[in-house]
């Protein structure tokens, strides 16, 4: 069965819930951060996805990058499975700027996260909620 | 017209040649840490590919992380498209060990490169060759 690692559930904001995969938020507003969650059970490794369920995951990462990117005219995409402090298989999908705390390096380690606002966190799970509607 | 950005030629070793990507080895002994770069022109990010391009892309990562993860039973794989220092679209594929340098962060920006000596290099790029072929 699937349970949501109790280290994502805390750090997160569910979204949306895809074909395959959950949708969550990063609680950390200097960056549009996305984290794609495939609800199956025992996933560490993107390659231990089966065929079927590889290809799904592979278009739905495809298709919030595309709308986060656009969405935010962001400089550049970084999507990645990382995974050696969480191990439950996670892809996050980050909008990065040229402008941001962290570029040009990865978001990872650098300063701490900036929890959104209450009033700030809902307006911003509206607006990803209606730009991930249909997928 | 495809050209290997400088930072990646001068960086790493060329491994293999898939259906769309270029497979590089990175010269740092640290980490086991492949690059494949597909060779199409004009490439920022993941979702700039087209839809069967991005088929392809995403298998050829899944078999490369697959042989990489079992040939040096790695503890964790991780998979990544950052681009921010060096725009043209590459993937990171690195096979992580909880006894690595840089466990567990990411390996970006943790201590200098460690080249390869060049017995231990040509040593790394046969084995490597060989595991990759038929992909």
């Amino acid at each position: 069965m699937f349970t949501l690692h109790p280290q994502l559930a805390a750090d997160t904001e569910t979204i949306a819930t895809l074909a395959l995969s959950r949708i969550l938020l990063m609680n950390d507003s200097r960056y549009p951060w996305l984290i794609l969650v495939p609800e199956l059970p025992d996933l560490r490794d993107l390659h231990d996805l089966e065929d079927e369920d590889y290809n799904i995951v592979a278009s739905e990462i495809r298709n919030v990058s595309t709308r986060l990117a656009s969405h935010f005219s962001a400089d550049k995409m970084n999507v990645a499975a990382l995974g050696n402090m969480v191990p439950q298989l996670h892809i996050h999908i980050i909008a990065r700027f040229a402008s941001d705390a962290a570029w040009p390096k990865p978001v990872w380690g650098v300063g701490n996260a900036e929890s959104y606002t209450p009033e700030a966190l809902s307006e911003r799970k509206q607006q990803l909620t209606a730009l991930l509607d249909g997928l």
